[in-house]
């Protein structure tokens, strides 16, 4: 008989993607992609399942008053703080199979891993199901105390109010403070994710370390110029809002495309008066720039403004420049980063370091203990749609990668 | 006695700028601007005053089957082929008091004058108040013979057929072919008219002696990209069809920059999805190309075609362009423009030559007849507001051009 031991411990892959199949039948639309949003029939139903699989494997099953669902897998050492791993099992209205799922699925296998060869780690384990991702990330926020206090910013699309919404689910938004943790409390969050992007795959990499979240700054800009006729208006003494909305398109490509790992996008574009024989008077953009160093970003968006002042003063427009949206970015620890590679070459997978564009739960948990994620590859990038895909050996690679970067994290 | 001859006749001013006054208060808004719709209750009440007008001249007024309201001064010769001027009096929603009326009145002024002086020219004299100019130009496009047949194409926005319409104002859809005319039955036709654009007050002349009605292109213009998450989608794998929407904007600007007359515009865009997180996928956009020569338009599309076939190339995207519009230009005669020069010159009037970047019914009249326009300054080259302004004096200089203009073509 073969020895059992932490360092050769795999999953279960087959397990695993059978309990993926499981919860994607959840909320399963009538032609393809899951529809599991937050606080749903389906997202009920999906969060009693999760919870049913826990208690099987014997976990402590709590709701706190954000309605995370955490599962405790305890550990040898009752005074020593958790490991945490988890993400989320909402969805946006048509989603896939296994953004969030994905990570809160591995975490259980892990553990079911575990307990089946009778291993306990020093620290115990926690795997948290967070409320609401897709939308609030209210779960998360609550963890990390940044919860707004205002109910009404957390009223849904259709009207209902949040209290209603964490009654819900558990929850409770009176006591919402007593959802916060900290560092002695929760020693290090890992969450596995699937990459959303397409950059893994481009690279032919198997796994991905995450550097951080990016730090996300977004703006509004408004170009005012002159609407006019479009016929009778020579050339040279119009004031084109487009014009110079268009220069400022292009100027954000540039600052995108200087060296670094930034991205910069106008996703959002309005012309008034919007007719075709109408010279446009005024146009509002959208901003939205991502990088892992605020002070990188610092310095692009100063590049940036000090280029838009040129715009305006080259085509006779006004152009403002309004934050809507300042995130900083959220870097991951060394330690972890570490741990993440050291597993990766332990079981012979390639790796690249890369920063983490979109928003996770672990950005949130980085405000209060150390922070570290694993992503695995995303087909063509897809995600957010019924086509998002990641094969079962990918999510079998990196769930041995979550698992054993947990066991070397969690024997202190 | 200051013997009166044709040479020195002069416009009563004054109730020029009555008239003007008068019909304006016909569908005067609360605030300010005119609101006279074609086929309105204010459209037909202005109409209605027009002929009173016209028959208190008495003038021949008959209404075709177009609803043109045609208004005849005869002349010495019953053979000779009419002289005709006018233009319209319905507006845009909120336009002002000059737009078309002021052609109409200018024209009823010149009659005036000559009836008042028992002078009669060789050649008849007819106003002609144009239907719906600022609609479809049926009125005009019924004279030059070139109205679509089928009348779904002439529905009105509140969904009234045009047959309804043109009962309304007199005429009659069935025999709309019957309103076509010819050289023989109109020698020329001149058309007095506010600039509607900055170019004679900027340039501080009186009279713009009009050489020929631009001909217009216009175009959809569709860029396909692909939607992808603004933070996930490192740039260099982006297909952002907003990047190369810009560029094309930015190309068309430059087109209308090169040496020429020629106005190019894009005045309407929409991007989809239309999001700040998400790379914009589809682009669709206008462009409006303006010249007097069809040649150089010609010549400027070809240009713009490369460009951007080269856009799509380095952005990654497909570009398409659909025609939507084509109207050739409609060129002054030149011994029309001369007379308008030589009139300028007697009555010391500075003037200069320039093209009409609007569309106007002597456009359609240039199908069938010869044809010249006088402008006026408009202040601010404001128009199709409330706005609109030309001064009393102004009126005046433009409706002396007028008269002196008509009294030269009118000898034969």
């Amino acid at each position: 008989m073969k020895s059992i031991t932490t360092a050769n411990l795999l999953v279960n892959g087959d397990r695993l993607n059978k309990s993926i199949a499981s919860l994607a039948s959840i909320g399963r639309l009538p032609n393809s992609g899951v529809k599991r949003i937050a606080y749903s029939t389906e997202d009920l139903e999906a969060r009693t399942l999760v919870q049913q699989w826990m208690k099987e494997l014997e976990m402590e099953v709590k709701i706190d008053a954000a309605g995370n669902i955490i599962g405790k897998y305890p550990g040898k050492n009752p005074v020593a703080s958790a490991l945490a791993t988890g993400s989320h099992i909402d969805t946006v209205p048509c989603g896939g199979n296994y953004d969030g799922a994905y990570g809160v699925l591995a975490g259980l296998e892990v553990v079911r891993v575990l307990q089946e060869n009778q291993i306990r780690l020093e620290r115990s384990i926690e795997v948290i199901v967070f409320t609401d991702e897709e939308g609030s990330m209210i779960g998360s926020k609550a963890i990390s105390g940044r919860v707004v206090r205002d109910p009404q910013y957390y009223r849904r699309p259709d009207g209902t109010d949040i209290q209603t919404c964490l009654k819900r689910v558990g929850g409770n938004w009176d006591k919402i403070p007593q959802a916060r943790r900290n560092l002695e409390d929760i020693a290090a969050f890992v969450e596995l994710h699937v990459e959303q992007g397409p950059v893994l795959e481009s690279m032919g990499k198997q796994i991905g370390v995450i550097e951080g979240i990016v730090g996300q700054r977004r703006f509004n800009i408004t170009v005012k110029g002159s609407a006019n006729h479009a016929g009778t208006t020579p050339m040279q003494m119009r004031c084109d809002a487009l014009v110079a909305a268009s220069q400022v398109v292009l100027a954000v490509n540039q600052i995108g495309n200087t060296p670094g790992q930034q991205v910069a996008t106008v996703g959002k574009m309005s012309v008034l008066p919007n007719a075709a024989n109408v010279v446009p008077g005024w146009v509002e953009m959208s901003l939205d720039i991502r990088d892992l160093s605020s002070l990188h970003l610092d310095s692009l968006l100063k590049q940036l403004r000090i280029h838009l002042e040129e715009i305006a003063v080259t085509t006779n427009t006004q152009i403002r420049f309004n934050p809507c949206l300042h995130n900083e970015p959220a870097l991951a620890e060394p330690y972890i980063q570490k741990a993440i590679a050291l597993s990766c070459e332990n079981l012979s997978l390639s790796y690249t370091y890369l920063p983490s564009r979109a928003s996770h739960d672990a950005q949130e948990m980085a405000q209060i203990t150390d922070m570290g994620m694993i992503f695995v590859p995303s087909k063509m990038g897809v995600s957010h749609d019924a086509n998002e895909y990641t094969s079962p050996e990918q999510c079998i690679q990196g769930a041995n990668v979550l698992l054993q970067t947990l066991i070397k994290l969690g024997k202190i």
